[in-house]
């Protein structure tokens, strides 16, 4: 073959890949054609036998040409195109597993569009837990003086099977304190707690089983639920948590593999569960043979009454699954949860954990561990608690101040959230749009039912993460947007 | 009723709790007993109502009592037991659906015995990256400057539809470099690679459905497909990486539907996927309509030849997806592995992750992005790189030196791990029990193998975690073990 070539325009090897590159594009080399043997062509060429093999190895990594066992080197045949498969808005083809994926796998609603310029910075009742309460600079402190004090290989796997003993041995002398009696080898750390629902999930669940919830409920659960193709049977909840006394029916029409609860606090609606509705629920859950899934996502966030024992701890052994969190009662941005269970399921739920992804941090776990055991993680939660109280107490204030009274609201004994029911005729999806353009933030209550519309009446206000100033000008652009909203 | 009580015995509320608790457990109120009202009681004994309502909110919080709606006080049942149970080894009984968890998930082999006194400190050719090369205190100084910069929101949640997108840009570039186009948009952060694997199984496949694995792989991927009910299709791997010509009539007969590879210094044998392989690997997919979960988790640490291109580069579009982690580059204690996807199913895997672990921590997301736009992370692979293709080296001289030469074993050209063909009848696992006596520990290859037995006659060993003079003691020792153990 002839390749004119230049050693004034570059290195040779280019030239030769370039001009060999155009060839095999424009066909005069098909797919199937043998190229000559690199010693055959640098002597054709009066170039060096390694300046062809550079060219061909270029060629050969792009995918163009590829060698035969011991039968020289031949120009490939492009990749082939999946016949069967979709095309998406923007004309492009998938294979047919993508289109079987999405079917088992259908996209849930889309989020609202950003808003234009021109509006006020919003007062944000939405997230969770305020960054500027965080110990953000303290746990950098404690980070750094684990690695002088552990070394680098606290930023290695650590041991898969038995993560963090002393974290584990100082969270479970801390539910010890609250009644839970237990030990570090009950205790699975995990990727935030809803790591352990996931987690959960995967080791009880399959596609279609049933799960009993709250209904409404923590959004994420619900999502993780639904995510996983799982039947969800809600029971009302009122000031006393979970309508128990209506459950007996549902556990027997639809035998659900699960019960998921949050005894305290629940978010959306802040309900404490009543002392008889924990024992009622855990005798019914026993007589029907299923797991209780207790969720005590905020439990040492309380600002008034008297806490409820966990339902975990009314357990005779291996009934109640529970699971804490330093999410909103340190930082979530941790990502440390972690799971109490006795029995089989405890060395199954760790398995899920360590193939889901092998290890949460041991940086981390040892740095939290040490913020525990000098006291700094009690010494925030007892700040922390301080100041969200107070918030509680202004956003009380507020909607006094600003609402009318036919908003109606429970005040929450402790946790973060606030439960709101709008007046007859408004319609919180609609309250959002208006409020967002007033300048004031808040999660609508259809987020937390299973049927969306269910939830059209209620919107859920986050105090924690907004100062009582904050606080006061959100609830009052709120009662504009309220205004506004009439009918 | 009578309660005797000594102010100077301690508080009274106490007293009478006390002594109440004492009566019911004896049976003198027995279930369903009504007690005396507050009022009533406090009258009897002389003392404030307020002392009698503690008292009985100590034995309610406790479970012993509880309120009836409208109807005054009742001594309570005992939390009933599960009758359907089931006894462990400690004679503890539990409940039935703990039973029926059991035979989903199967427990696994179990671990060796620890090791008495009296042996060498060991030389591990287990485990994972050096630490002592892990750049920790640069790392420390980011996460500083992140916080310094970023402030303590960084310990938030962060943005959960869209996670640091400035993360996700680098490694789009990173990857586009590499030849591998893509945009931000198509990278999903995960926690570890091995989340990634989850997560591809979590949204793609169910209980009983088929996966394609070279076989031998890695371990803690047969264990996510084995623990969420997968059936494991094996296909030989030889120095050129997966036998593809085989797999054809695999795919007709078991239909799976997944293909897991490792196409780069693969785990445990170390070989690179041919780029012929390659090719015939994606048609084949292509025909059959599977997708490729392609795990390129040490693609950059190559000590010698040329790369191949990534079987994503010949991806024309959604046929691949191609899985990247941070722990064997830098270091595992991050926990950050990211997923390259496009088309439908890159929207259903985001919102898996999100339903598994909400986020991965923003802190060590934003610090990762300023370690790699700083040009650190670059700098520590050359650094790594350099010291493990020495110690790849190392290792060669030290099997050349102490093994005897039917002990086989093929160079790699990368990665961090070598794979050794023993003698004929030596059983990998007697050698490790005489290897840990003798002061040496490896992975034996029946870890790896879908059938255990298969890898008798294999050991794995990580040289990139040892010194030099490490590797030629260790290798010392296991010629040692070897001797002893030979027939």
């Amino acid at each position: 073959m002839y390749l004119p070539l230049d050693p004034k325009t570059g290195p040779l090897f280019r030239q030769i890949e370039q001009q060999l590159r155009e060839q095999i594009e424009e066909g005069r080399y098909p797919p199937g054609a043998r190229l000559p043997s690199t010693r055959q062509l640098a002597e054709e060429l009066g170039v060096s036998r390694i300046t062809v093999k550079n060219a061909y190895a270029e060629l050969e990594s792009d995918g163009l040409i590829g060698p035969r066992e011991g039968s020289g080197t031949y120009v490939l045949p492009p990749c082939c195109l999946c016949e069967a498969g979709t095309e998406d808005e923007a004309g492009q083809t998938w294979p047919l597993w993508q289109v079987e994926a999405l079917a088992q796998n259908p996209p849930p609603p889309t989020e609202r569009p950003p808003l234009g310029d021109g509006h006020p910075a919003p007062v944000d009742f939405t997230g969770a837990g305020d960054p500027r309460l965080f110990p953000a600079r303290e746990f950098m402190q404690t980070m750094a003086a684990v690695i002088r004090h552990d070394g680098a290989e606290v930023l290695g796997y650590g041991p898969l099977q038995q993560q963090c003993p002393s974290l584990r041995h100082t969270i479970a002398q801390m539910l010890t304190n609250n009644g839970i009696l237990c030990t570090e080898d009950e205790i699975l750390l995990t990727t935030g707690s809803q790591q352990a629902l996931a987690l959960v999930c995967h080791a009880l669940l399959k596609r279609g089983d049933a799960v009993l919830v709250e209904d409404p409920s923590y959004n994420f659960a619900l999502a993780l639920f639904r995510t996983l193709g799982l039947k969800l049977i809600g029971v009302p909840v009122d000031a006393e948590g979970m309508c128990v006394e209506l459950i007996e029916p549902l556990l027997q029409k639809h035998r659900p593999r699960l019960i998921y609860t949050m005894p305290n606090f629940q978010n959306p609606t802040g309900a404490c569960l009543s002392g008889e509705r924990r024992r009622q629920l855990l005798a019914l859950a026993d007589r029907y043979n299923i797991p209780i899934l207790e969720d005590d996502y905020a439990g040492d966030l309380r600002y008034e009454g008297r806490a409820q024992p966990a339902i975990k701890r009314l357990d005779p052994g291996g009934r109640v699954i529970y699971v804490g969190s330093f999410s909103k009662m340190l930082m979530p941005g941790l990502r440390v949860g972690y799971l109490l269970a006795e029995g089989p399921i405890r060395g199954i739920l760790a398995r899920h954990k360590r193939v889901t992804d092998l290890a949460t941090s041991p940086l981390i776990l040892r740095a939290l561990e040490h913020f525990m055991s000098i006291g700094r993680y009690q010494a925030h939660l007892r700040r922390a608690g301080r100041a969200y109280g107070k918030r509680r107490d202004a956003l009380l204030a507020a909607i006094r101040r600003h609402l009318p009274a036919s908003v109606r609201i429970e005040a929450p004994q402790g946790g973060l959230f606030a439960w709101l029911q709008l007046p007859a005729g408004i319609d919180a999806e609609a309250l959002l749009d208006q409020a967002r353009r007033s300048g004031v933030l808040f999660a609508p209550g259809s987020r937390f039912f299973i049927e969306p519309a269910k939830g059209l009446r209620f919107i859920r206000l986050n105090f924690a993460t907004r100062t009582p100033d904050e606080i006061d000008l959100g609830i009052a652009r709120l009662a504009q947007a309220l205004k506004a909203s009439q009918p």
